[in-house]
């Protein structure tokens, strides 16, 4: 057995594929190279779905016994944006001044490579063996339309036999600092459309017409006058957002027929889809009484709000992180959404990983040392999850 | 002296003339030669003005001498439409049950017509003389842009030396029914645009973002949550309706950065442009406080609210109008726009034509009998004024 790569090494190695989503361009090679090596069944499973294109992905496991403790991620990556922007090829993975820089250095080759240089340095330890099993779900969809990623990989997983017990996805969680935020869960993500009808005709006769602005400036208020709740024991406060209003009358003496606006919520656990749907309508009825007319279209979600309880696995983590870094992390519920939404019907998951500052910017980057010390950290908890 | 052409046969002539604006196809030729003939000076002057066509128009004038009763109209008419959705040619002047089809034929061909046949018959029961002055002011340019029409055609009327007593505008004021409606006045018109300033971001993290539509909804729904006043005299309640509000933003994870709404107002004699501008900017800065930053854009407006005070010459068109028809009309300011708006800075001016109901629309029509009446009706008109 020849000595485990480092985590630098294999972050470097992993940027150098222009992996831009749906492209692969041999990452997943590499992680798949690396595992093989340690003893790990490795199978690269591609799905397909019409008008998507065809994406690959990785699972890869070490051990038949349980506990099974998987490691979760994506080799894709946003696109680069203008390439004269950056002061670093995207794709070189150049270091300087203490700096890894390169598209996905944040998000998340760096983490997958921290989690592969840990397990492969665990396994080392343990001359080849595990008490229990390790394995990665690793997809190549995960910043596309994620059709073609973690959901169809788990079903395939699932439809193998495969059975997880914990789940450590490697997404950028720290905002500044590494170690101070692990997410054990996200809010779900609700987005309606609301139409209020009138009838169109001239200014000067509005007696004639309907205009259907002063509707929806009144069922608009009445959705936001307020809160949607206080927040619970692990998340923010819901949160409503318009992202648009949208009539699209050019002329200024003209009464529109139709006026439409477009929200999007982010809900905490005191909602699902469908009980946060009701109390929309409940606002929207209440507000229109009889005398607005209006559709309301809600999209259907794949995003629910969830929440890992924070029990002896994310303990066991949060030590990890205060042994490697002295800080204790926050357990958020905040930012957007990630694969850890399609996960958490498999297992318990949370996320921690490298600082996300940098993620989809020109010259996104990492700390070396933070790479060095995150590995060190899944190593810990790696040698506590088996001990 | 041959005897004065019937209003029919004017009416039949200047709609065979497919006078679209900025089109004359003959349609002042039309006037011109019958006001001629009748002993009237007549010249055509042609306004210029860039970026817009050049338009033909006609002043005629009958006697030197005050008082100087004016009759104004246009021999524009808008456009046809679909001519296959018509069962009559726009522009044939058919005859059909007793109702006279066609493009202009009720706005404001027709009219136009009406007071050309009752002033000739006027001078020549007067064996072609007027004690005082009959005038017309005729434009090709009411249903465009207006601006080579009435605007200019005054001016150059005024630099002559021209002066007017009364004006009556053949517009069709008569909503069902000829003799229901004069107008004694118009409502102004103010436009405004208003922009709501955010500051862009990701739904998932307002708290780095600032949303304007609830700054919008918030300014909008202060614009109208109070009447602007209660009406006046002779004016309904001044109205504003918003036309559009447009953010145009298609992300539903995506916070805008800015959001626009445009409103208009049909403003009565309470108010004018600058008094209701400053009444709109009080009510926008005390919804706005500190937390809301607005721009507003007050559009120019050359629609002021004006008012013919309804003394004897109101009473001696109404009086005129009961003779004819047995209905007293009511003395309106409601509806759109028209030339009155320009003509009132000249000599007091109130509307009273045919009945609008199919104007602007296909197969426009008028009745053949109220083309009779309406001749009638101007031609006491003029009896009395000069009597």
């Amino acid at each position: 057995m020849t000595q485990a790569p480092s985590a630098l090494d294999l972050a470097q190695a992993l940027i150098r594929c222009a992996s831009v989503t749906p492209e692969d361009a041999g990452a997943l090679g590499v992680v798949a190279d690396a595992l093989s090596a340690a003893g790990f069944t490795v199978e690269r499973p591609v799905f397909s779905e019409p008008g998507y294109p065809d994406t690959p992905n990785l699972f890869a496991r070490l051990g038949r016994e349980g506990p099974c403790l998987v490691f979760a991620g994506h080799t894709d990556v946003v696109p680069t944006g203008e390439t004269a922007e950056w002061r670093h090829d995207p794709f070189a993975a150049t270091i300087e001044g203490g700096m890894l820089y390169g598209r996905g250095a944040a998000d998340m080759k760096g983490g997958v490579a921290c989690m592969m240089a840990a397990a492969l340095a665990f396994v080392e330890r343990r001359d080849g063996t595990v008490p229990g099993s390790i394995a990665f779900l690793i997809t190549g969809d995960e910043e596309g339309p994620a059709v073609n990623g973690t959901v169809k990989l788990l079903d395939w997983a699932r439809q193998r036999g495969e059975r997880f017990n914990h789940c450590l996805l490697g997404e950028p969680t720290n905002p500044g600092t590494l170690g101070e935020m692990i997410k054990i869960g996200r809010r779900g993500s609700l987005t309606g459309k609301l139409t209020v009808l009138g009838r169109q005709g001239h200014v000067a006769y509005p007696h004639k017409a309907e205009n259907p602005i002063p509707g929806l400036l009144r069922l608009t208020t009445a959705l936001i006058a307020e809160p949607l709740d206080g927040g619970s024991a692990h998340f923010d406060a819901s949160n409503l957002e318009f992202t648009t209003i949208d009539v699209g009358n050019t002329a200024t003496n003209v009464i529109p027929a139709t006026a439409r606006a477009t929200f999007n919520i982010r809900f905490n656990d005191d909602w699902t889809a469908e009980t946060l749907g009701a109390e929309i309508r409940r606002r929207l009825d209440k507000a229109a009484g009889n005398s607005v007319r209006y559709l309301l279209d809600l999209q259907p979600s794949n995003s629910p709000a969830f929440l890992t309880q924070p029990d002896s696995f994310v303990t066991l983590v949060s030590e990890a992180i205060r042994a490697e870094t002295g800080l204790t992390p926050v357990l958020s519920t905040t930012g957007g959404t990630s694969d850890a939404r399609f996960i958490k019907d498999v297992c318990p998951v949370i996320e921690f990983g490298l600082v996300g500052e940098t993620m989809h910017q020109v010259d996104e980057c990492v700390a070396v040392a933070d790479i060095e010390r995150l590995t060190a950290i899944y190593g810990r908890v790696l040698d506590t999850y088996f001990s």
